[in-house]
């Protein structure tokens, strides 16, 4: 009676990226977990009042978006559930961006703090694990789990980034970042971008490849982001082609696929690209502040941490 | 397309208790915030976890909770809404009462606290307003809320009530209880019922009506929690012959109907007859820990705060 929700999605077993998680030509590395679902309500809810001050259009996408969620095919990844349901926000409103001011928001106030930062680097005994540490601090800028950050929770959070325990394999990371030759950093954020500037430089004397998301979903970083956040003026910036809040490599572009399979280190920023790579055959490091608690569970930790989760290296 | 989910009411404006937002006969006093709907979604999902541990079930209660949630009409009160949602995962799940062993557990978990809280009444220098505090502590057992409430959740509240800053007008609401007749208490929650009895003591002189809710929704107290808190041993006790997680009085019987003609004092316990009763044209007293913001906007609050609000006294 009614149509299951999926995305296409086009071959890429050819590349052997995935071991496990399969499902057809999918990369389904994470399912979703039942959890998500009222969150994917109350994002559909916050991205619509991004698009549009109309409380009748708030109720209309509103109840389109509860029974397109009622069809959909629950074994999918969360970003893949995600980019449907962003996508009908997107055509319902109307509003091809509901984040676009949020996310110039986000750029311009890291760009504010970024020579400070910047500096902290710099005089830091250990600059590299110092730019890690604000890198996944700026993580913390993530319109998926809240609909609103404030300025004062930016600053406390880079504020303990600099002193607090880090969870997973810190040394390791950094031990193997230095002997890594083309590095693949798939970004996460707007805002958060500007953090990722920091990691970096810090980086400069590797082959990098900054690649962001294809087109906007929430408010993760764009091409429009990597511009205004000046990335595009340090290293190489490409777009993976898709929409989705995460890494679908099944949806992901020629372009985006080759990067990764030249990669021999591939930093992963946020909890979407985790979420979509957590089961790819290739050296990645995930930098992330763990946000929620179906991440959390699959991972082994608290939500609230800071996170480094190597794997492959 | 679509049935369009409402509950039958039958009319009650020939009682003439309702001033504003009437909708149809129906008794809608606060309306539906689009917020609720993510919270609605999240309790489906607690609830059929109650009722089965069957994921393939879970799956499908979700599924059809979210296409009935998208067919809705968002002008109802929250609890209206509530009833629908639960009483479709009761039909769904074949469960009738998916929250029994957590109401017994309550029950018994209050009543092992009974004896000490009642020495704690008896030898304030106030009884009756730390009645009134202990009565308010217990309204956090509420899974409407959370689908988890711990022990230290309890004993904590128990502990902060008798000490913490109460909004609204305590004062008032106690000289004006003393010089009631005919109180109809309208209860809330399993547990919680065990915490009113403090309070019902203490108006040993006054005649008193004890309701409770018609039937099982969520962790609400129905006759058999009147039982086994010894509810029944000490007051006339009534059901309301409605399943909503609030009181709907289009939907409740003649017998609760006429207690609620006859009060000179309501007293009603918590956030759902909080939503169905706020604009009910009879003296009331409402005694609630505000626990939703969608709530705590409505009074002009803070959330986690305990309430007295009384109107028409």
């Amino acid at each position: 009676m009614y149509p299951i929700y999926t995305i296409n999605c086009h071959p890429v077993s050819r590349k052997g990226y995935l071991r496990r998680g399969r499902k057809g030509n999918c990369a389904v590395t994470m399912k979703i977990d039942f959890d998500c679902i009222p969150c994917f309500i109350r994002q559909a809810l916050d991205a619509v009042r991004f698009a549009t001050p109309d409380p009748d259009i708030h109720a209309s996408v509103l109840q389109k978006v509860l029974i397109a969620a009622g069809q959909m095919d629950l074994q999918q990844a969360p970003p893949m559930v995600g980019q449907i349901i962003h996508r009908l926000v997107r055509e319902l409103s109307g509003n091809n961006d509901p984040y676009k001011s949020v996310k110039t928001e986000s750029n311009q106030y890291a760009l504010q703090l970024y020579p400070s930062l910047r500096k902290q680097v710099e005089k830091s005994a250990n600059s590299m694990e110092t730019a890690v540490r604000l890198a996944i601090a700026g993580n913390i800028i993530d319109f998926g789990v809240s609909g609103a950050i404030s300025r004062n929770t930016i600053d406390e959070t880079i504020l303990n980034s600099l002193s607090e325990t880090y969870y997973g394999n810190m040394d390791f990371f950094l031990e193997k970042a230095a002997l890594a030759d083309r590095i693949l950093y798939i970004g996460d954020n707007a805002g958060e971008i500007v953090f990722d500037r920091l990691l970096v430089e810090q980086l400069s004397g590797h082959s990098i490849t900054y690649a962001v998301r294809g087109g906007p979903v929430l408010n993760d970083a764009t091409i429009a982001d990597a511009e205004e956040s000046g990335m595009t003026h340090m290293v190489e910036v490409i777009d993976n082609g898709s929409d989705a809040p995460g890494t679908v490599l099944a949806d992901s572009s020629d372009v985006f696929l080759r990067a990764v399979e030249n990669a021999d280190l591939i930093i992963a920023k946020g909890q979407g690209n985790y979420e979509t790579l957590s089961d790819i055959d290739k050296p990645i490091a995930f930098l992330l502040r763990v946000k929620c608690p179906v991440i959390a569970r699959h991972i082994g930790c608290e939500t609230g941490v800071p996170m480094v989760r190597t794997a492959n290296l």
